[in-house]
Order: C-alpha cells, then sequence, then structure tokens
C-alpha cells in the first residue's frame, strides 16, 4: 500500500519553515505498513491543489494534506477540496459547539472566523480535532481515500492519533513493513563503511540499507518488507546480531532511544543523580537532560560557567589554574566536573570547556577543540575533541559526546 | 524565474530524518528572484529520479537536487544523472587530490570509496566541495540547469555559497520578489486576524499575504514580485508601517531577527549583563543565549535549579518560603531572580518555574502553568502563563516569553 503526503503552504516554498509534519506523517505511516513513494510541497493555489491531487490518486491508494485549514483569508483547501469532490460545505452545529467548547477553556473569545471553521464538505467524514478549531476531513472517491488535516503539529498528531490512523486502518489490508536502526556514534560514514564492507556485500538482497548521517550521530537503518512479521523480523535481527559483533564498542542504542533516554534508565536503575557544569555547551547538556519527562528524578541542576569568574566560585576552580592552563584545558574542565559534582551534591558530573566558534581560537587551541570531563563517585576521566567550525554544530557534538562519555561510565 | 528542489532519500520518505536542505535553499533561492514550485521527496531509484527530473524540466528551467553522492553503495544519483544526461563518468585527479587534501586536514585515511568520489561525468560543470568530499555537479540542456549536491547540509552550502549561487546567476536574467516579515508575540492566529481585519481587507491585490504560526511566535509575512526593487519594496514598506501602528505592542522585531539577538544588541548598548535562574526551563534560556555568537560579552552565566535543594543553595530562596507558597509560585520566582541576579553579578537575571509536564500537575496549579520573573537593577516583575500540556512546547514558549519580558523591560 503506497502513499503521497502533500504539504500546501507557500510559507515552506519561500524557506520560511521547515515541514515537520511530512516526516512524522512518514514515520507513523511506514510504521503500519505504508510506504511513501513521494512527499510534495505546493502552494496555497486551487490550480497547484487540484492538479497535484489529481497525479497522486492516480499513483496511490492514499493521500495525506496537511495546511491551508487555518481561519485566515490565504487558507483555502477546504473550499477547493470540496469542489474537487463536488462536495457542498455546510454548517455543522456539532463542530461549532467543539471549537466553542475548546475556545472557552483557553478563555479565548470567538469571532465571525471560527463560524467558518464549522463549515465542512457534506461528503467528508469529519475527523474532530481536541486541540484546535479545524477539523481534519477524510474523502473516499473510487476505493482510495484522502485526508486533510490542519498545518498545525499539535492539531495534525492529535486528529491522526485519535481518528486518522484507525480509518486509514479500517479500510486496507496492509502488508507487514519492518525497519531497524542502529545507533552509531565516534565514526565517519566514509570510515565505518570500509569497516562493516564484507557485513553489507554479503547482506540478502531483500534487505535494504541506508546510513544517515548527522552531527555526531551515524544510523545505519536495514528494512524489509514482507506478508509474514516474524519471518521478516527474524531475518534482518540476523543481520543486526552480526553487525553487533563487527563494531560493538561504536554502537548505542537501536531506532528512537536516545542517548538521554538510555542515561535515564542507567541513572534509575543505579538509583544516582547527575549535574553538569557547561562552559561551552552554555545549558545544551542541561537542555537535554531536561527534555525527559520525569527527569527530576536524576537531574538536580546545572551550572553554567560561562564566565571564569563562575568557574572559580560556584565550581570552586581555582584562579591560578585557569590563568595557567586557560579555561579550555584538562586541568580545568577536570576540576570543573569535580567541583559541580561537590557543589551540586551528585553522585556523576558532566563538565565541558571548549572553543566554538566562530571566534576565540588560537595555534595551539583552534575553533572546535574542546575539552570534556566526567566526575563519578571514584574517578574522574577527561577527552580532548577536535570538532569542526560551526558554533552550532560543535555545541551539538560536544553534548552527543559527552552523553557518550557518561553512558560509557555508567556501564 | 521557477525552480524545483529534489531530495533524494529513503531516510526522509520513512520519517527517520527531516528535509532541512529544501528550507535553506527554498530560502536563498527567493533571495535571488526565484520562486519555488514544488519541493519533492523521492526514492534514492533510479526510476523515481529519472521521472521526476523528467517533469521538473518541463515545468522549470531550474532544478536543484539533494542527496545520493555520498561514497557508500545506497547512493546512486551521480551514475543515474550521468545516463540521463548522455555523459560518461571519468577519473578526474583535480577532484580526487582535493579529497585527498580535505581527508587530510581532518586526520582521516582515505580508502578505496573515496577514489569512487573522484569519478565524474564528463558533461558536468563540477562544483568544488571545500568542506567534504562528494563535488557537486551542474549539467545545462536547452537552457535549462540541474544542480545535484551532497545530503550533508554544510557540504550542500558551501558549494552554493562559493559557486552554486554565482552560477544561476550569470546564466538567468532574474526578477525582484520581496517577503517582508513582522514577528509578533502574545496573540493567538484567530484573535490577530480580527484585530487586523481593516487593515488586510484593504491590502493591494498584487500583495501576498500569510499567517505562519510557530509555538509562542507569529509570523506574518506580505509579499510582492516586480520589476523595480525600489518600487516593490516601498509599496510593501508602506503597509508594513500601518500594521505597525495598528499592533505596536505585539510587535517585537522582523525577518530573520530573533529575540536572542535583539536582546543582544540591547544588552551590549546598554553595556549590561544578563544571567538566568531556570527551573522548568532547564537550561533553554542559557542555551538559546549562547547560540548566539559572541554571547560571553553579555552573559556570564546560570544556575539551572531543578532541585529545590538548589533553589535554596545556589540562588538564597528560603526553604520555608518554597514549603509555604510551592517552587512555583510569584514569590519563589522573584527571589529566583534576584538570588541569581546577586550571586552570578550581573544587571539583569531571569528566572523560571513551572510545570512543563507531563506530570507534576494539580488542581489548582495545572500542567502548563509557569511562572517567569525578570530582576534588573531597580525592579522585579513577575508574571503567570498558563501554557498547554506538551513538555516540549511549554518549555519552548517559556523561553520564548521570558526572553520577550526581558526585551520589554530593556526598552
Amino acid at each position: 500500500m503506497n502513499a503521497h503526503i502533500i504539504t500546501i503552504g507557500d510559507e515552506i516554498l519561500i524557506g520560511q519553515i521547515n515541514d515537520t509534519n511530512s516526516m512524522w506523517l512518514a514515520f507513523e505511516l511506514v510504521k503500519l505498513g505504508i510506504s511513501i513513494d513521494t512527499i510534495i510541497t505546493i502552494h496555497d493555489k486551487k490550480e497547484d491543489i487540484i492538479n497535484t491531487l489529481t497525479v497522486s490518486l492516480k499513483k496511490v491508494d492514499i493521500v495525506i494534506m496537511t495546511g491551508g485549514l487555518g481561519p485566515t483569508n490565504d487558507d483555502i483547501t477546504k473550499s477547493t477540496l470540496a469542489e474537487y469532490f463536488n462536495s457542498k460545505l455546510s454548517f455543522s452545529n456539532d463542530i461549532y459547539n467543539n471549537v466553542l467548547s475548546f475556545l472557552k477553556k483557553r478563555g479565548v473569545k470567538t469571532n465571525d472566523l471560527n463560524k467558518l471553521q464549522a463549515m465542512v464538505p457534506d461528503k467528508a467524514l469529519v475527523l474532530p480535532n481536541m486541540q484546535g478549531t479545524a477539523p481534519g476531513l477524510l474523502f473516499e472517491q473510487n476505493n482510495k481515500i484522502c485526508i486533510s488535516l490542519p498545518g498545525v503539529s499539535s492539531e495534525m498528531k492529535g486528529i491522526m492519533n485519535e481518528f486518522g490512523f484507525n480509518a486509514i486502518k479500517s479500510r486496507f489490508d496492509l502488508p507487514f513493513n519492518f525497519y531497524h536502526t542502529t545507533l552509531i556514534t565516534g565514526i565517519g560514514e566514509s570510515q565505518l563503511a570500509e569497516r562493516i564492507a564484507d557485513w553489507e556485500n554479503t547482506l540478502p538482497e531483500e534487505i535494504s540499507i541506508a546510513y544517515l548521517p548527522t552531527p555526531g550521530i551515524l544510523r545505519l537503518r536495514l528494512g524489509m518488507t514482507g506478508k509474514d512479521r516474524i519471518f521478516v523480523e527474524n531475518k534482518v535481527n540476523a543481520e543486526i546480531d552480526k553487525l553487533k559483533l563487527l563494531i560493538p564498542e561504536l554502537i548505542f542504542g537501536e531506532n528512537e532511544q536516545t542517548l538521554e533516554n538510555i542515561i535515564s534508565e542507567l541513572l534509575i536503575d543505579k538509583n544516582a543523580t547527575v549535574s553538569t557544569a557547561e562552559s561551552c555547551t552554555g545549558g545544551s547538556i542541561a537542555k537535554t537532560f531536561t527534555s525527559v519527562a520525569g527527569s527530576s528524578k536524576w537531574f538536580s541542576g546545572s551550572v553554567v560557567a560561562y564566565s571564569n569568574d563562575i568557574k572559580n566560585r560556584f565550581l570552586n576552580v581555582p584562579m591560578t589554574i585557569i590563568e595557567e592552563h586557560g579555561a579550555v584545558s584538562q586541568q580545568v574542565v577536570e576540576l570543573m566536573a569535580m567541583g559541580g559534582r561537590k557543589q551540586l551534591k551528585t553522585d556523576y558530573c558532566i563538565a565541558t570547556s571548549g572553543i566554538a566558534g566562530p571566534d576565540g581560537g588560537t595555534d595551539d587551541k583552534p575553533v572546535g577543540t574542546v575539552w570534556i570531563a566526567i566526575a563519578g563517585p571514584d574517578f574522574v576521566i577527561a577527552k580532548c575533541f577536535k570538532f569542526g567550525k560551526e558554533r552550532e554544530i560543535n555545541i551539538k557534538r560536544t553534548t552527543i559526546a559527552s552523553l557518550n562519555m557518561l553512558r560509557k561510565a555508567l556501564l
């Protein structure tokens, strides 16, 4: 079963916002055994919507469309779809009441635009929106379906999770798509490819492979489609087992795991706590930890010590050491980790100090030079990394390398 | 002049990574006066690449393609394009030397896969890659062009900035596209639409308008295309001037400005410094500040006080006050801001305390309740916000609201 995702929005075509909806939809649809042939973004124009939909409904059975359902004048998807599917717009009391009760809960006054949101095409099945005011719409024609969703991410997700995916499952007999991703850190794409070339060359033909590099993390994805779920899973898992024996030290997890979630589990298991003492990462590690729901169980806080004065007063790093070795040095980062651990009263502490760029580099310590230390109950370890020239990427890679060092220390 | 952007990559179609390259390319091409008709993502399959390219080259003059140029087996774009444009692949010594010197600088060993990257189609103009190993390729046919770029973001951007955009400018006579975005915070989409309805209804027909909502920030974009740059800019700017008189208190900036960059300028002007004392935002505000290059001039550090013990010991908030009013209260957040300002020795301090969710809510203080305080040289202000149920969005909205409160305090 194949699908197209169509995103409607000038704002994406002029590069003003990113289309994150399609990524989420693709991920969820693939889990249902649906292959996405194409993701396409088009203008908020009637002609473009109609042409694209016509082509898509010829090629695939399922079309998911996002955007252009809002209350403002630039939103034309609903009227265009009504016309395309020979449907009339009529006022729905049920939907208007939903809109009113949603706005009331938020303490927002209603206006005439909200009435427009209760106008729905009479041939569409309405998929209620519990997070907002514009409902989703499902049209059926010749055993094919088109689902239209609002562009606001939380609303689109809510409608699909509560109604959309069930509507698809109940209408189609879906095959089984299996994907497994191995999460790897500490090696580049070419180097990994060389190291696992023999394994890759003997992969069964029906298993696809893809290298997915992002700053600091390389994801290696195997995929296979089939009718028998157990057979497909076993076939892919057998290859993953071989890979794990080949590069055990480079693998930190799989699929949707994240370093922060793995660390969360390890710390909860050990009944231990962590803190951070961050210079060049400027709070990025703390922010990553606190993105985990329930992190207050094992994360108590951080000192972001951007200035040397704060390294000294809050983390007890002597000014003489900073002056002698520089803030970006093994000595300072180890003292930051030990000082942070003691002052913040945690079992472990991560410290970072580096030159994120674009300025501040020297011949000795060019932009991208970063020291990371981990202090634990009976140890302190430090490591120097040489990253690149881009500030944002350096902060990201330092954050990932820090989390991976802590993960290894916890094992 | 119109263009299509084609992204090649299974990883996007299974929802594993986001297509951020297209956003960047669209933004830069629009600045050159090129309209993007469509952004399309397709599989790493020869047939799909050829079919999509055939359709695109019928419709538009410029096709930009990213992905599938890497050294591994799943990368087939180069050989497919060579075939499409009747070109032979031949080994280029120049490019091989580029690859060798790039890898040497990084201290990486070369392997046979790197030799493959020096094979180029003889009819293509090579666009050198200074950030990586796979060069860009430009094909010309019937006065139309197709540029193929690697999918790694920094390499793609480097090739376009150094060679690609100039190659386009030298080949086409480009019109003038003007877009202006007004940055708005503190109001929802429907409410804003109602408030500015009269202004919107009298906009000249040739000016397009779009509402672009993101969590915490609403962007209102006006656009116009024409031959005369001054005429177009004046026409759009006259409408923006009217808008500014209508909603002065809701506008915080324009175009690519960010709250953190505006704050950076305000603090540098005042020769003042800021710190943060963060509970529910967990380092997110500090991370936002330190994303600004040169922020060490005005940002010295933060205390991420996730636990009450750290609020007490590092920020001097008495435990009795926390017990009496709860950590999420006006009293505590004001004391955090004042304590942070004093302890971190800065002119201003932002403090946050709230219930980000998904747990921890009560009837009195449901998930989404957030207190924000700003302490300055002679004042402390606090405000309570009621956000929603999603942890990530609550942290994001708290960060934006905090920055906006600081911006207003600095004005």
